[in-house]
């Protein structure tokens, strides 16, 4: 085990009805901007709940977050706070919404350019309190001190974090998912399945209640992800440990002390950026692939994470062992629904050279060195 | 899964080394108070490398904490912070100190008789903060906000906690260890087994996350402990990875949802109160004969205790394999070199129906319905 430090002050609000309970976590006289993305709080009844939970308070509105959030939206939602003096910001999604709060709530109070927050994690002394409503597992921003967004004139989509951006509180209630569509439902499967992954499948740093919690996660996804995308009806306790599940999976819980990688994801960030490709799915197409091009690197994780994971006997020859649960991964993902190849996908072959230059320019991918920036374009190659 | 509220805002300082750190963490100019036992970090160096962190802090020190640390010792130290204007406590020690000096923290500024804090769970609305420094890994107080502290002339041995208790830091440097006797390492390993096992074996809550967390952690106990006894030198990541498993197994992650029990402690601080029998034996004596008082009721917890944890044949009757799981449990706290009976222990029959008395009087034992006071006798006879 490595050194670390670990630290997460959320306050999470987990069940049916904690809704109501923000009232409690919000400083009395607050002025609060609610934060939220296409109006489908107003219409399964989130929208409502949260109106009579801050019915004592002062508070604007800031609607039209989109999936992977724009700059150029946020910074309007920031000009709108900054000309109301709002101090208390309330996103109520999914991933998109929090990670573009998060962004808002670092901006409000920075002077200069406010992209240089997330281009080149600009410093910030303050950021304006936040708490969050769930309404989409899957990211497990409500539970972390991140965030990802893109600027649409660049094609840049980035990560950024400040341990000031822990959500002061998270209400996750598994009924606020009831009428989520099944595309959003099986992204969010592959998402926190994969986030697990980026963590977990690395190096082995003698980990091992690390590894088990890694594992724990990884099998509950599977169980409850597959009962997610299956059933006709939603279930409650389905969607609670969903939930709960998604949100250990990138919490800061799982990476104490060991190694991370996160090449999956900047590849599929960049398959977003340019094509406009689903996260999850972006992440479903790369893992496969970049798994078998690191076979070698991280064999004692892919063995241990087959025989644990997916229990392949054991008692044949290493190679087709991994080459066995990279192959039933696939197969997980394609049981959800999800397509894994870029081809079925509808990504074309026009951008992705631009994409290989570009991690060949940057010099990196992950935070892993096994996988090489010349590795991304046989990865599409693998894919396609 | 029921509704739960989890918080848990303590910065975890984790690794070899990290002692210097402190100084970041404790606020310029803060009068700080040093709390510790016997003695023993003057002679294994944390002593040192404290002083080292604090040389720019005006610090006063109160030492002399004992196991099972006593209300008539720790009001001492609450009268000498009161003397010195202390607004920083640090606790640098086992469970014992640290538990003693949350009880200390929430008595300063206590108008009133401290003991109700502990007795009746008297209000406070403030406490002076503190940091840790865990020295034996075991009781999880690191990470949590709750303490157990005894009365000596009432030979009372009670609970109390409050989310003002977390401790702002804890600094978890597994080299801190390497002086312990093997004595309380056995009874490290007994105690964050038991922790667990009174979250985790009671009713099936449907849960699979923090079921399968809990089972990481059993397992994880079980192998670094068993490594951790055996070894004739300290190993570095054996006691790390010790150490871990201890903070998560009482940190309250696994407890999110579902139904804890905490009889096992109930029943053990009473034995301690009246003999004196260290608390993580205590746990060993009672443990494995409540769980035979329980099979029906924890019949399927059971199984899938004996099935995930030990690895238990399941094509057996399921009285046989949940025997034999219990077997398993004791036979691993004797293979620590920890006894399991009262006889063996030099617990004498002098006070055993007292202690019932005292729990039939009560009315309950722990929060599990299922173990009923006039279970708490038989449980002896059991295990004498």
């Amino acid at each position: 085990m490595k050194n670390f430090n670990f630290y997460n002050p959320v306050n999470v609000l987990f069940g049916e009805g904690k809704i109501l309970e923000i009232k409690e976590q919000i400083p009395a006289g607050s002025k609060v901007m609610i934060t939220y993305g296409g109006g489908s709080i107003k219409k399964n009844g989130v929208y409502d709940q949260i109106c009579e939970a801050l019915k004592d308070y002062d508070f604007v509105e800031f609607s039209g977050i989109e999936p992977n959030p724009r700059f150029e939206t946020l910074i309007k939602a920031v000009e709108l706070a900054r000309k109301e003096n709002v101090n208390f910001l309330l996103a109520v999604g999914g991933g998109s919404v929090l990670d573009g709060t998060k962004f808002i709530s670092a901006a409000i109070n920075f002077k200069g350019d406010e992209w240089q927050i997330v281009e080149s994690a600009a410093k910030f002394d303050s950021a304006v309190p936040m708490g969050t409503v769930l309404t989409l597992p899957a990211t497990g921003s409500e539970m972390n001190s991140g965030g990802v967004i893109t600027k649409a004139s660049t094609k840049q989509k980035l990560a950024f974090g400040s341990p000031l951006l822990f959500p002061r509180f998270s209400v996750l209630d598994p009924v606020t998912t009831y009428s989520l569509p099944i595309r959003q439902l099986r992204n969010g499967v592959v998402d926190a399945f994969v986030h697990v992954m980026e963590q977990y499948l690395t190096t082995d740093d003698n980990t091992p209640i690390q590894d088990r919690f890694a594992e724990s996660i990884l099998l509950t996804v599977m169980e409850e992800g597959s009962r997610l995308v299956e059933l006709k009806e939603p279930d409650y306790q389905n969607r609670a440990n969903f939930m709960w599940a998604a949100t250990m999976a990138l919490n800061g819980l799982i990476s104490t002390g060991n190694t991370s990688d996160w090449a999956t994801h900047m590849i599929g960030h960049e398959l977003t950026a340019f094509y406009g490709t689903d996260h999850g799915v972006s992440l479903a197409i790369v893992l496969p692939g970049l798994l078998k091009k690191v076979k070698a690197e991280r064999k004692v994780k892919l063995l241990q994470y087959a025989s644990r994971v997916w229990a392949i006997d054991m008692n044949m020859e290493e190679d087709k062992i991994i080459d066995l649960a990279i192959e039933k991964t696939d197969d997980f993902f394609k049981s959800l629904g999800v397509e894994t190849s870029l081809h079925a996908n509808g990504i074309s072959k026009d951008h992705l050279d631009e994409i290989s230059e570009r991690f060949i320019k940057q010099k990196y991918v992950g935070m892993m060195p096994d996988v090489k920036p010349s590795m991304v374009k046989e990865i599409f190659e693998d894919r396609f």
